[in-house]
């Protein structure tokens, strides 16, 4: 890995271009060496001359005084499967220009390298080897992306510990007046900036660009914020600080994440595009076979409205190893217990559910939260109503899994403690998938859910569970970046506002609208839809919050929101009263052949068919905004000579997330590639559609 | 655990006498409701009228306002027996006065609970379970030991990551102006205060009083310092603080760690005091009999001098996993090869030493120091040329044991991710005792080597060790305070400066006159001693340092440095061209059933006899300043009627450390309980006696 400094003035600029042609990267050394770049879409600017470089701690920056020492391009085109996905293969092609820059003052060297795809933009900082260079700090990251004007933005208040935020649709100058309210009351959350803003931000110009900002490949580096100046409308990295204020120690040879920039005058592009995915390294794992979409239920969303409990006891102040569970009075209101599991269990099974998730399941839940509490949970020992081996051997015999949950609190060298007991635990007794929570401040205090140090336990627990061959969804963890590509049994993540807001006052009618265009960008979401009892006063009459959204939507979503973990999160006894409905949750896939994005606009609405894995069947799905619409869509993409039958479960014509959310109409019609269809969205509402080959 | 609160004014003040009547404890509640305590000897102020009490951190203070709910006295008595140590029996007997302080406008209860034995005080806080006091988060102890004047102090700088500094011996009052040269250079040191200093502190009034001021049980709780009010002389309790800068988290029930002061007009008793470890709590550990003293060789000495080194290849920035070490370059000055180790181990075995202590033999050594590494070591790989198996074997055939070696470089993340592989590792290959080392500043940075989070990592290793059944001698990690009553499977620490600085310019020549009063008060160290060649350029020319002792002191020092772990530290060929001396070195033990101090002046001599557990042989080892003096004892403590033969190894008469250092004599002589000795010393010099029973 030594790098080869040829110090002759190669070119002081160069321009590639993406494989269709549409995009052109142009990296421009300025006079006083300064290296930017810039971003064109058929002519238009994306991104308009910006600055590169790093500031570091106690040494020079890596920001002027470049030459450029040798620029190489090349040209790259495959095609891989992925383990789970939206489509069944992904091209990764790209024209790549690498640029070594040497600063003749310091005498270190480091190296662009840009790669520029039909769907966008990726580069990186790389750090070679070097004498000069070794290990350094930095103390922050400058790398700007100028956009052409005040553009639209889809954006969330920069946080160093959460992403739970309604998104705020504005214009980027508008983002210091409204930021103040966009800043909401959270568990743990770290804001920073009156203007920064998190990733991936979704933006569009006033002439129809859209464009999508993120990161991938986010390893052993600290999550990348953006600080917007909003008079020039240059957005600039803000790295996540650790507790001492360092943005990252490197050691080299090292490489930052991509930064991505995803562009297209067709907004399905941004939702088609798999240029994240690209980014990210190829697989090591050389068994893949353990690693299985999911279809789930469990015993949470009963807690999450209060209607049960995670605890079993009402106690406060509990020492983990002090408590004798056996001798205390229980609570009667605990949901993890087995008779109910396995009431879960049953539903799974009868309905053709791959797994249970059942939390509250461990001891430590009576005081687990808020108090920074170190050894808050051991992840192997049960509440004495939930009997393990019982249930493992229940689901068994029903040919059901039973989903492990570990919430750390936040406290990550309790959980690194026991990480290998708790995986050898879930080996024992046949648990093949775990949900990580990260809920509250990361102990120790002073670190951010964010920073590098953090970041590097999420990457430790994904890499010893794949040892154990155990699938991650981690909640409050780090955005993904794409790193299922490389470690496929990271199967889901959080990082957003999911379901469970909808019983903390409800989130916005057009959330699931935008949620694909940005969170989604970095990978699946665990979002949690289904649920069809959208008042929350029906489980818990406290709770006056309710589900912004008709309950055919919460159908689409199965589809919209791309997951290849999907949970019917509604109690079964909801189930039960609309089975109808629910069959499009039984039937609708969770790994697919094909994607076409058929309708989107940001903040409006999305709709998107999938072709299940392995199968002839489809499955559409449609979310709109507060507004409500009439949704065109052509299924065209239907096999030539070939007919189906569509099941529309479309909101009833007085559908309204609010007032009416759970008039649904089910229909049947036999379409072919030659189909349209004209389908009433209400407003918060949608439609689902499952195609299926008719019989001959 | 949950407190009774009696609310009526019981006692404002209450005194209670240690078990001889020596000593008299005053609790005395003022006016304001500040709770606070005096101590006297024989009728003199040894801690005048000082305050108790603890800030914390957005609460009201816990100093002022307390009325007494309760108080409870109680005498106990009792004798156990240690694992290991300096006498056969320890006998813990005091009387306790336990006061309940209810601060009424908080509804908040405190309890302090001191213990009056005949050779000093404990004392520490209790914080009951209770509503309004769950959790807290200390912003400082307020523990005032005000003292009758401006005692002679023999003191190192306060500092949270080291105690690897010369002791200075001043005045309180010349404290603030010695400070700067105190601070001497250190691998990683954070001082905090002009007059702040560590403690065990040691002291001596003007009117002869000893006092030493430390503390006993530190567990889950940060390190406590002491800072001086010069005008006053009140030292006040300071406690490492962590990244944040917080100072403990605390959930109740809790306490602090038991604040000790120990004081008697004869200095030798100082030394013989028991205080600190009846402090702490009976060991739980139903099996002891893996927990063996050690006798000890080790490749290590010549690493330190610079003879040989702990890296396999002169790589510099090497990332762990990423080098092949089969392929790279030896750089042929590896001390830690298996041929060489047997050398070790034949020497071992020749002269009946236990174990031999390896250093660098695991990859990572080339770049391990100093950048804040994350994964630094991973404690299971040797380097090519290091044989673990072949070792095991080759030792175990001549019933040698190898001693695994852990240095962590302060990246405790690493290590404790990597503990139980490598404890396993262990076992599997016949290890039972590990030095572990957290040289440089502890990863992640902010966190200090002494604060409560770290202090939890070595409590941590020590307990997977004891599950291991490993023994730790912990190196760089915070002092002792006792610990090792209840974790008897720690048998050593550092935390001070060892024999290793008189390879780094030396240690001052009254070193070893001070640490018996200062470092040892807490517990054992690995002091490393029986170095017989001095001059450590005759091991790299380049290294002027010399080791400021006199070869017999060197062995005195197996005498007057307690330790279950005693290396003899110099190489092999050393011993052999003084093999006469070294039988000093193979004979005494390490074990011992009886301890009298038989002279005692801090600073300038210590006069220690001991004798061997279950045997009638006794060792005697005086060490004395850089003036030299003649030492004058009785053997009293010998068994009447018995008759002896001691053979003394004595500073010949023109024996100098620096200018002679080698110049020895050893004499038989035939004594009984009525023989007296004078015995002259040399400049940093001393005498080391063993004295067998007389063939009959």
């Amino acid at each position: 890995m030594l790098c080869c400094c040829f110090l002759w003035q190669v070119a002081a600029a160069e321009e590639i271009k993406s494989p269709n042609g549409k995009l052109t990267l142009a990296f421009v050394l300025q006079n006083d060496g300064v290296p930017t770049y810039r971003l064109t879409y058929k002519g238009r600017e994306v991104i308009k001359t910006s600055k590169l470089g790093l500031e570091l701690k106690n040494a020079a920056a890596l920001t002027s005084g470049f030459a450029v020492a040798e620029s190489k391009q090349r040209t790259f085109d495959e095609s891989w499967t992925p383990v789970w996905g939206e489509v069944k293969t992904i091209r990764n092609h790209y024209n790549e220009l690498a640029v070594t820059l040497t600063q003749a003052s310091t005498s270190r060297t480091i190296r662009v390298r840009f790669r520029v795809f039909d769907d966008g933009l990726g580069f990186r900082y790389e750090f070679p080897r070097q004498p000069k260079l070794d290990y350094f700090t930095i103390k922050e990251e400058r790398t700007q992306f100028a956009l052409a004007g005040d553009h639209k933005a889809f954006w969330l208040p920069g946080d160093y510990d959460t992403q739970e935020y309604s998104t705020v649709t504005s214009k980027l100058s508008e983002v210091r007046g409204q930021m103040k309210a966009a800043v909401t009351g959270n568990a743990s959350q770290t804001t920073f900036s009156p203007t920064g803003v998190q990733t991936p931000l979704m933006l569009k110009s006033q002439d129809g660009l859209y464009i999508n900002i993120h990161e991938a490949a986010l390893i052993d580096y600290s999550c990348m914020h953006l600080e917007l100046d909003d008079k020039n409308f240059v957005l600039e990295s803000h790295l996540t600080p650790d507790a001492v204020g360092d943005k990252g120690l490197i050691q080299t040879p090292a490489q930052s994440p991509w930064r991505t920039v995803i562009v297209s005058d067709r907004a399905g592009d941004i939702l088609e595009s798999k240029l994240v995915l690209n980014l990210n390294e190829p697989t090591k794992f050389k068994d893949t076979s353990w690693i299985k979409p999911v279809k789930y239920v469990g015993v949470w969303w009963e807690m999450i409205t209060g209607k049960s409990t995670w605890s079993y006891t009402n106690m406060d102040n509990i020492k983990l190893d002090s408590v004798d569970y056996k001798t205390v009075k229980p609570n009667g209101t605990h949901g993890a217990n087995t008779a109910h599991v396995k009431e879960y269990i049953d539903f799974a099974a009868l309905h053709g559910f791959d797994a249970v998730l059942v939390e509250g399941w461990n001891t430590g839940w009576e005081d687990w939260f808020g108090k920074h509490k170190d050894y808050v949970f051991d992840f192997v020992t049960p509440y004495p109503d939930f009997n393990v081996p019982e249930l493992q051997q229940y689901a068994a015999s029903k040919n059901v899994k039973m989903m492990m949950h570990h919430e750390t609190s936040g406290s990550v060298r309790n959980y690194e403690r026991h990480l290998d007991s708790a995986f050898q635990f879930m080996n024992k007794y046949g648990y093949n998938a775990v949900k990580t929570g990260y809920v509250g401040d990361i102990v120790p205090l002073g670190h951010h859910h964010y920073d590098q140090w953090v970041n590097n336990h999420y990457q430790y627990v994904l890499e010893k569970a794949a040892e154990h061959k155990i699938m991650v969804n981690g909640h409050e963890a780090v955005r993904p970046t794409g790193l299922a590509r490389t470690y496929p049994n990271l199967i889901g993540n959080e990082a957003a506002r999911g379901t469970e807001y909808e019983s903390f006052g409800g989130n916005n009618a057009d959330h699931t609208t935008i949620l694909p265009f940005t969170r989604l960008i970095g990978g699946p979401m665990d979002y949690t839809p289904g649920i069809f009892q959208t008042k929350v006063s029906a489980l818990n009459p406290s709770n006056t919050s309710f589900v912004h959204s008709t309950l055919a939507r919460q159908l689409a979503l199965y589809v919209t929101m791309y997951s290849p973990l999907q949970m019917a999160a509604d109690l079964p006894e909801h189930y039960n009263q609309h089975l109808d409905a629910f069959q499009f949750i039984k039937d609708v896939a969770v790994d697919w052949d094909a994607t076409r994005v058929l309708e989107a606009e940001p903040g409006d609405y999305i709709t998107i068919a999938r072709k299940a894995k392995g199968k002839s069947s489809w499955f559409i799905g449609s979310t709109c905004d507060e507004n409500g619409r009439t949704s065109n869509i052509k299924l065209d993409f239907l096999d030539p000579g070939k007919k189906y039958v569509a099941t529309i479960y479309a909101d009833a014509k007085d559908a309204h997330y609010e007032k009416n959310p759970q008039a649904y109409a089910i229909r049947k019609v036999n379409v072919t590639r030659k189909s349209k269809l004209a389908q009433y969205c209400a407003p918060g509402g949608g439609y689902a559609i499952s195609v299926t080959e008719a019989a001959r």
